[in-house]
Formats: structure tokens, sequence, C-alpha cells
């Protein structure tokens, strides 16, 4: 597969340097916008950079590993939550108001018929993926479903106009697949990848980190490519947010990276596609052990630290003000011509 | 001086806690939201908390130790930077737009005729403070000029609602002065609170150094009192910064804290009056050298890290949607009684 993201223009990067450079501030004064405000400016290819229709994407599935007791929460959360967010008082909802991201709530595969539920987008690849503990959690054919479900949905809000997306999911059971992507994307000790996940005990954590060892045991000598480590041990809103991203660059969009599961599929569309990673925002490092450094692997500096551990994308939109400030220095602040200012240096 | 600053009512943190974690999440999976939530509750005395009608001071001044070249830019940028915010043009403009902030910008003591332009607040203690490299910057009559000032203002904003206030600063030659207020209110030596300011090179560090140990030989052996600390050495921007951070706790208010300058303000107005801290959300952890050190001395833990260093309180705006995401989800997100999921813990 190949992938049309378009480099970033290296000629470009001088232009916006002096715009921002003569912006009316000392130089550098304004820090980490100063850097957001350049990726976004190279990303667009412009000097008046917008983040209009931002869109957030809340992909909801089950996985097959949640039976193995991996997770503090039961399966039945995963639709129950869905049904919750239609009625707009979870967590995504409320930063999707205060931000005014269009939040579209997508079912790729929940272990639940939502299908008469107002509000949800029914992209169902199917109830649950396999239980990656005995076989891979995707077939191909799924695998391929997931990645058109991604494309599509990036062009129905690259249609409304959206230059900035969320992605952000539901999906008990979730973390454990992430454990097992961070450990074989990015070659880390899969101890080292597993955590608490929404809230397990001591005792949680060590039979979460058994099953995992195990389901790893299962493809032990094998030369997985990224595509089958993707399929093995997938969910199928992971593997489709990792589409959505990739999408989301071919289509010149700011892409906001979530949290630690999120993170995971940026590692993975990396993985696929090195570029995309210039269309990356990374907006949270949050309290899931191994996060930082799954981060690091991809030397991301994230822009918040919370600690948060909600998942749905709350990391990613609570740090979207922040890129706001950054485009809006570009396009609102004086310069030291029209300021009428001493230009000390 | 007392202070009337009403301690948190310590009886009303469980129903705050209570509150919190019934809200439709893993307990404590909003992390650093969640300390916010609790802080704006608890200053509030309430379980629907508000941050109504916010308000930034923009508060000007020149400092008479800018005579020694102890900062990259010259004093007249002062004058003119003030000018240039009634124009919209600013950081501080730009933040306050995106925030919604109602910015007032006040001469407390700028070296420069005003009165005539409109959009500036006329408050002018006197045309800059003294050296203080030769003698106190601060006249005993002119200190309490500046608090009541600070008071003064605080109560235009309680008038109108403000629930919550953030103050910055304009004036060159501030960072000098807060480096000398850190060195003695946190007991710190001198040349770990000095840094680059807006911008000086090695060769200016170096000066700005000897320029300040020299100012601080004049009051070596003295004991001196919080207060004096302040007069000798303050600016009217700051001392009437600490006024107002004060009686803004007096107030009620959420008082946000921004970067290197407003952190030494901080410092003072703890120094007062302990209690005030309580009422302090520190945003940012700004370029200045030291600015980590101070905080940590104020046991604060700042949102965020994002090394800006131009002042105007851009740090602390910048930082607001972050507290304005906790106050929303104390009042809008769904409980586990009206959201019908299963409460897993």
């Amino acid at each position: 597969m190949r992938y049309n993201i378009l480099p970033l223009d290296e000629l470009f990067r001088a232009a916006v340097q002096a715009k921002i450079d003569n912006l009316n501030k000392p130089k550098g004064s304004l820090g980490r916008l100063e850097e957001l405000a350049m990726q976004v400016c190279m990303v667009q290819h412009s000097l008046t950079p917008s983040l209009a229709h931002p869109c957030h994407l809340l992909l909801g599935a089950d996985h097959g590993i949640e039976r193995e007791g991996v997770s503090v929460s039961p399966r039945e959360v995963t639709w129950q939550q869905m049904i919750n967010f239609t009625h707009g008082g979870g967590g995504v909802n409320l930063f999707c108001r205060q931000h005014g991201f269009h939040l579209r709530i997508v079912d790729v595969g929940v272990d639940y018929d939502l299908t008469n539920v107002e509000g949800i987008v029914d992209r169902k690849i199917a109830r649950g993926t396999r239980n990656f503990l005995y076989e891979a959690a995707l077939s191909e054919e799924e695998m391929q479903q997931c990645f058109d479900t991604g494309y599509t949905l990036v062009d129905e809000c690259a249609e409304e106009g959206c230059k900035v997306i969320c992605i952000g999911e539901m999906g008990i059971g979730n973390t454990s697949a992430s454990s097992l992507w961070m450990s074989l994307l990015a070659d880390i000790p899969l101890d080292d990848c597993i955590g608490a996940g929404a809230g397990l005990n001591n005792a949680g954590i060590t039979h979460k980190r058994e099953v995992l060892h195990r389901a790893l045991q299962r493809v032990k000598g094998d030369q997985l490519s990224v595509s089958e480590i993707i399929r093995q041990f997938g969910g199928f809103e992971m593997v489709t947010a990792v589409g959505a991203m990739l999408h989301a660059a071919e289509r010149g969009m700011i892409v906001l990276v979530d949290g630690f599961i999120m993170t995971a599929c940026a590692l993975a569309a990396v993985r696929l596609c090195p570029t995309v990673k210039d269309y990356m925002v990374f907006c949270h490092c949050g309290d899931e052990s191994g996060h930082k450094r799954m981060l690091d692997a991809l030397g991301a500096k994230p822009l918040l630290n919370f600690g948060l551990r909600l998942g749905e994308g709350t990391g990613a939109l609570c740090a979207f003000p922040l890129v706001d400030s950054a485009v809006r220095m570009v396009n609102e602040m004086n310069n030291f011509d029209n300021a009428k200012i001493t230009k000390y240096f």
C-alpha cells in the first residue's frame, strides 16, 4: 500500500519563520506555540493557516481479549457508553462542545445492536474482534474494511471543510491490544508496555501481564510485518483509527493524537508511512504506564501532562485550544511594522 | 495588615470528591482536571462552580533599574506596547479574545504620558520607580498606593461578576526586580534567580548579574520584612499585582498565575498571607531560568510547560481552557445514575 502523503516543503520553512519572527514579540518568546504554528503552516503550506471545522471521530468496538478478564470494566460498558455519548453527557461530549468539534460517534465493531440508536453512525465490521490469545484478532478482509472505513470517515469530514481531526476510542480491552502493538512496533519489552488501563489493581495487572505474555508467545519466532502485527492484535476501532490518521494526512489535515491507545495507533501509522508524523500533534501524555516511553520512541513531545486515562480522545480535545492559540498568533498578532514598536533584535 | 481571605472549608471536600467520583468515568481518570475541579469547587464552596466573566488586568509600569542596561529592550518599549495593546494586536489581546476575557489595560507607572490614549485606564503612581541600585524603588506611600490600586481594580471586576482573574505585566526591567524578590523571599542564591529576561545574550546576563548583586549588597545585613523586600525592589505593576491577588482571593476569585514575574508576585502574596495560595492556579512554567525553582519553592505544579517568555499574562491565558474544562466536567458530565452505565468500581 502506498500513501499519498505530501512531505513538507522544507523550502517554505524560512518564509514561515520570517513571519513568526516579525510578529510583535521577542524572538522565540512564545515558545511551544511558535513550534505549533510552524507545524500547522508547514502542513497547510500557508502563512495564514486555518483550523476550520474541527471534527472528532469517536470509534467504538469490542475486543475478544476482554473475555480473559484483562480489564476492570465489563464488555457491556462499551455499548452503554456509546449510547451515553449520544445523550451528550460523556467526557468527549463536553470537550467537543467546549471547543466546537463536530462529533461523529461511530460503531465499527461494538458487541451490541446499535443500529436503531439515533446519533450512532453504523459502520460495524463485526461484533467484536476474535480473542487474540488464540488466533488473530482480525481477518485480512476485516483489516481492509477497517482501513476503508477510516478513509471514508475522513473523506466525509474533509467534504465539510475539516482542517483538523481528532480521533478517540471506546473499547473495553483496548489497552491490552495497544500494549502488544507498542511492544512489537517499538521493540520495547512487553512488561514495560502494560499498565492499569482504566483502573486495574495490582492483582489485575499481574493477570493482564500473564495473559498478554501468552498471547505474545503465540506469534513468537514469526517475522511479523507491520500490517501483520496490526491484524494479530488490533481492535477494529484501532485499525480504523490508523487508516483515518493516514488518510487525514493525505487530505492535509492536522491530526490530534490522544493518549495511550491513540498513540499506539499513531505509532502503527508512522511505521506504515513515516511522513504521517509531520501531520500529527501529540497532545497528551497520560497516566498509563509506558505511554511516555512510546512517545519517546516516536520522538514526540506531548503538549500536556495531565494524567488523564479516560480515553475517548479527551486528552487531545483538551489540548486543542493551545493549537488554536498558535494559529491565532500567526493570523492575528501584529508585526513590528504595523505595531510601531522599536524592534530591539 | 490583615487579609480577609477565607480558608477553604475542609469539611466540604468530601462532598466535592463524592460528586467527582460519581461522574461517568473511571475514578480519577480525568487526572489533573479532577484536581482543578476540586480546587474551584472548594474556593467557591459550590458543587456547581462558575468561571463567569473572566477578567484580565494588564498592568504596565517602568523600572528605574532599566537605566543600568539590564534588559535587552529599551524603556520606550513599555509605553509603545501599552499603546499597541489598545489596538488589539498584542499577544495578550488575541488570547483574551480567544478565551473571552475582559481586558483592562492599566497604566500604574509607565514613563510616558498615556492619559489621552483611549483604552488605557490611568492609575499612574509615578513615571517609573526609582533605581533600586541606589535606593528603595518605591516609597512607603507609593507602595500603599499600589496595594490600593490593586484592590480597586479587583473590586471593579468583582462588581461585573468576575469569578476568575488573570494578571499580566508590561514593564521593561521587571525580570530584574522579580529575581531579587525571588532570592530574598524564597531564600535562593541570587545567581539561581537570574535569567535572560526577554532575550539577553551571555554578556548581557553577566552584566545583569553584576548589577543585581550590587543592588543586593545595598541591603546586606538588614533584616528585611516581606513588605520591605517588596518596597525595596518592586515595580509598581508588581506591587499592584500582589495587592490584586490578595484582594481577588478576599473576593473569592480564582487567580490565574502567569510566568516568572507573576510567580514572583504570587510568592510575595503568599508570604504576606499563605491562605491566598489556595485560590491560585499556577498556569505555566516559562523559559526564564529559576522559574521552575520558584514554583518548587511554592509547592506549585504548573499546568503548562510551554517555554513562553512574552509576559503580559499570556501563559496564564493559554491555560485557561483547561480550568474551564475542569469546571465543565463537574457541571456537565453525566453521573452513573443518569448515564445508565454499569458502575464498575
